[in-house]
């Protein structure tokens, strides 16, 4: 591919640059506009990280950073790894943002515009003049959401350029997500959950809370190993990975909206949230703060990820978009909500278990088979030779799954045995159901199939969930809605 | 070199693991032990990275991670940009470390002993419980020190892997200091400097401090990157990188620790802060948290690298390094002090402006030029072709320093005319003072320069400068000293 920028790119994204610029400048006046500022860099985010992605191509190969793309009929060599772009630019914003997140408190903290005497008192420099008024818990809270995701990136940056093995790279995530928990004990350190309405006769006393205390922070460890890995997994056909990091973000995007916008019926707007703002509102912003500009990244990213692919996306990319959605539902306590919208993440690595343990052979790649005299693809298989043919069980299994269409399995009909079964990902499910088709085609319908699956989450999250749960937390005493 | 642990190395690390863990297991009682808790994870990241360094190295070199060591007889590709191995090490310490370092606060924030009540009212869910007790400005602190090392780590691997350019990646760790500053400008604010004795009488209204404002931060910046930097171009010898590294962090632990242990004649023993802790002791104790881990790290990455190196350390490690001593300097207030150990690398940065302006030609490498024949390093040169020879002004200038013994000039004796001059880096001006040299000997000598340099630094710090300025902080009235 060209690794230039041609001309209408190049004018579109100096202009799109200049206004960015422009925005940020005035968001320094009275208590400064946090959330324009976060557009505005998200926007500058985005012309980086698409400029960038196209500049650093070449530099890429060179330094080995390239791969096949084998669904294509003449394929050609691209650079691979290229989300580690996109991420160092996201950090880059996230950084650069700090002043402007806290520039009212910076404001409110210091005698009026920023000035301060000159001479301080040895009880000032003690104690460190704000502690009292400025928030710290918040600059902790962006601090440590900040220190995960880059621990992811270094995570990522070495997993594609050194291919790590899976023990030795699962559990960093969880140590990666240590900043973040900390934070959560010394600030929050909620660690109930409501106990749904028709079991509350059953529990002791009819409680209606059960603290889960130290499970509760290996469960959110878990959430932070299970997201980067859950969009690595489904992976494979061009734009895939960045195409759902874009549709979860979107929605998760939606879902905070739900507490920060006042639309006629929003419980939000009754109950006297529009005298003291929503408790949850700072932590919702915060998710705005850290989604705006991830989703500014991706979709450069995209631009040049999706069909037909002029770059791979990485480790890195997957790692950091899967953290970046544990980080903010941790920090927002909405991870329940997060793993609603996981829901094909989840039933994809349900459906590949007996892969990825190997109670199935699991061939080095799983993708989508391309069929160069159709153009299309079609599921990938995995190979039962004659001298080891599936067990007494596995035959039961591979012919149940095949009745209820969740299989594909090919017998001989000569020896009546099994001599191929399509690999355990939905993608390749997918094709099963819907017969081959182009890989643009598969990426479209799968990314639709999430955005619908994540509607509905959403949508069970905020109105079914009323006949499960007491209620929802945006109503009246959604404060008292720990988790 | 062999890529596996020989058995005395592997049951040393066993130990040495073990008893590690068991110190860190033990710390979680009273008050909590940090710098005990600090000195095991220490010990524990010591033995990660020594293991760590021997079995990536095959990965490392596949990944085409390799470099030639040209100062041999036979040179060989040894792996290169195991500096990484040690900052990613370094990073997991420093995070596994958070909750050993808070744990006194995170027992005092809860009732007793992490037991908290199962019902938590709205209020306190707002607000976070433990807002006011809870020191969030220390976390804070170290967050953004942590957050600053991890940017700095992943701008090494990408410089590592892609060979940024100069202007590219100059700026990169001004951007990466920025968490710090921030930190920085919220708790202290402290922008004020001394005035030395001699200069007061001459100041409007004999002021004894000078408030610098805004242009503290462009110092704190510009420290940021000069750090990194410098460390970086001094370097090209087996064992000089990390070498240099373990001296200065060396010594800023005596210096720390200047404020922290009581012995006789220490001025922290008197006025008063037997009592009642010295004001820096918080942030000189953050200094020792900070340090020793890096110091863990960075001999077991000198034990390969050290002559004859068997890998090579890579910008990561260079990069990190600089970084981790400017980070400390920031929060801990004594950015000068580390100005006074970096003697050797500013006369070196200063001595090599000609040729990094490029006012003289800079061959792609400067290091020392290795002589087969006697095993020996002698000073490596810039050679003036016949076609283009030095200007007049470059002729007056590399006499000047001929004469001064600051630079070898070769003169060919028939025309007359200045054929190659010397480097200008130190390394190859003590080479042109003492001799060629082998390379070990060359290594040691510069490392025992550096370590009498800053001890002398040391020594001017806390004796002389009473002289100079009118008080030392860590005697009487040591609170109000505000730099």
């Amino acid at each position: 591919m060209a690794d230039t920028l041609n001309h209408t790119e190049r004018w579109s994204l100096l202009l799109v640059t200049g206004a960015s610029l422009a925005v940020i400048a005035n968001t320094f006046n009275g208590d400064g506009a946090p959330l324009v500022a976060s557009l505005a860099f998200s926007t500058l985010a985005f012309s980086m990280t698409y400029a960038f992605v196209r500049w650093s191509g070449p530099a890429f190969v060179k330094a080995g950073l390239k791969g096949k793309d084998m669904s294509k009929v003449a394929p050609k060599e691209i650079p691979e790894g290229m989300g580690a772009v996109a991420a160092s630019v996201y950090i880059l914003a996230l950084m650069a943002f700090i002043p402007f997140a806290f520039y009212k408190d910076i404001v409110a903290a210091t005698s009026g515009g920023g000035n301060r005497d000159v001479v301080l008192t040895a009880h000032e420099i003690e104690t460190g003049r704000f502690l009292h008024r400025f928030p710290h818990s918040k600059l902790s809270s962006y601090q440590s959401a900040l220190n995960t995701l880059q621990a992811t990136t270094i995570l990522g940056m070495a997993d594609d350029i050194l291919d790590l093995r899976w023990r030795h790279k699962f559990f960093i995530p969880a140590v990666a997500s240590l900043p973040l928990l900390i934070v959560y004990y010394v600030d929050f350190g909620v660690t109930s959950v409501v106990v749904p309405n028709f079991l509350v006769p059953y529990m002791p006393g009819n409680t209606q809370l059960i603290n889960l205390g130290f499970l509760y922070y290996i469960y959110m460890s878990a959430l932070s190993i299970f997201a980067p890995n859950s969009i690595n997994i489904l992976a494979g056909v061009n734009g895939l990975e960045v195409g759902q990091s874009l549709v979860v973000a979107g929605l998760l995007l939606i879902n905070s909206s739900l507490y920060l916008v006042p639309f006629p019926g929003n419980p939000v707007l009754t109950n006297g949230y529009v005298d003291h703002p929503h408790p949850a509102t700072d932590s919702h912003l915060l998710t705005l703060y850290v989604l705006l500009p991830f989703l500014a990244v991706s979709l450069a990213l995209f631009m040049h990820n999706r069909y037909p692919a002029r770059v791979f996306v990485g480790d890195t990319y997957c790692y950091v978009a899967g953290m970046t959605f544990a980080v903010v539902s941790i920090t927002a306590h909405f991870s329940k909500t997060l793993l609603l919208l996981l829901i094909p993440q989840i039933v994809n690595f349900i459906y590949s278990t007996p892969q990825l343990f190997h109670l199935v052979p699991c061939p080095r790649h799983r993708l989508p088979k391309f069929n160069a005299r159709t153009g299309l693809l079609g599921p990938s298989v995995t190979p039962w030779p004659p001298e080891k043919p599936p067990n007494k069980i596995q035959t039961t299994v591979f012919f149940a799954l095949e009745r209820f269409h969740l299989l594909q399995v090919t017998v001989d009909p000569q020896t009546n045995r099994i001599t191929a079964t399509s690999n355990l990902t939905i993608i390749n499910l997918w094709l099963v159901w819907r017969g081959p088709m182009r890989e643009d085609q598969l990426t479209r319908e799968l990314l639709i199939m999430q955005t619908f699956c994540g509607l509905f989450g959403l949508f069970v999250r905020h109105t079914m969930a009323l006949f499960i749960f007491s209620m929802d937390n945006r109503g009246k005493g959604g404060s008292q809605f720990p988790v």
